[in-house]
């Protein structure tokens, strides 16, 4: 975690002090391995990307994969520590303009747990081979979960800022 | 966290040594409220329930909030920290049949951090009201994400698993 305050904040940007201590821990159960060693490299957009990852599971976590080989698609949960843990109101790079936090998948959030919605190929051992992270080699996982769609899936789900930005670009 | 070892365990579970201390920390940044006060009440799956739930965000990250207004639904992720966090090998009392951690949604896992997609109805202040979820009353909260269509839904993703169980169900 390193706070952002006094260091590289943008203008329109905000950040809040920290609570002193975590409310509750993490344990990595493995990391990930994919092509990208520096942010810069890593695709902007995970679909945009047909590149296979090999998520390593610790072996002492290997028999909680025992039927995962059954499903289509994983919900991956990984930390991404690299990114300030203080930012309320960001304006990212990309767009220009200012959103709040919980508006947008930065890696810059008080809890930097990101969420990839992945397309498994196979499992062998304690090996995941995937296709869909936009992440760095070497990133710490935390979770898998198996995706089901009865309750994942919104095809028609919208994102009103980031629409109305799409559609600006279109005219 | 309370481990399982030696306590309740079923009959096809396993449970593992957790390490002796975390490697990242969460901060709470908030509470979701809900009707069910006890674990029984609980809906099974949160599509089942059409019951309103309030997420309540902690004053100092309420910035982080604007522009969530404009999300149709959004993924909350939440703490389940009442389950024991060193199975890996579950029987879950509903199917009967044992499963890795990892194939499964039980909030019993190394890292009890739930995902839930919701249906946003309104944002008032720091106060959100959403539909779709199935946790305890007073779940610490940890973050709250745009769900975008695009990268995380798949409506035809299969749990293979579980569908085979369903089949078997309705011959």
């Amino acid at each position: 975690m390193s706070p952002a305050k006094g260091l590289g904040i943008r203008d329109g940007e905000k950040a809040v002090e920290l609570p002193g201590r975590p409310d509750a821990g993490l344990y990595f159960i493995g990391h990930i391995h994919t092509p990208w060693k520096e942010r810069k490299d890593c695709p902007k957009n995970a679909r945009e990307s047909e590149a296979v990852c090999v998520v390593e599971v610790d072996g002492r976590c290997g028999d909680g994969l025992k039927d995962v080989e059954t499903c289509s698609h994983l919900m991956l949960l990984y930390w991404m520590d690299k990114s300030p843990r203080d930012l309320v109101l960001q304006v990212p790079g990309h767009y220009g303009v200012q959103h709040g936090t919980f508006a947008l998948r930065s890696p810059a959030r008080p809890n930097p747990v990101a969420v990839s919605v992945v397309k498994l190929l196979r499992v062998e051992d304690v090996k995941l081979s995937v296709v869909g992270l936009d992440c760095l080699d070497g990133t710490p996982l935390i979770d898998i979960k198996p995706y089901f769609a009865s309750t994942d899936s919104v095809p028609d789900a919208v994102v009103g800022w980031h629409k109305r930005r799409d559609e600006a670009a279109d005219s």
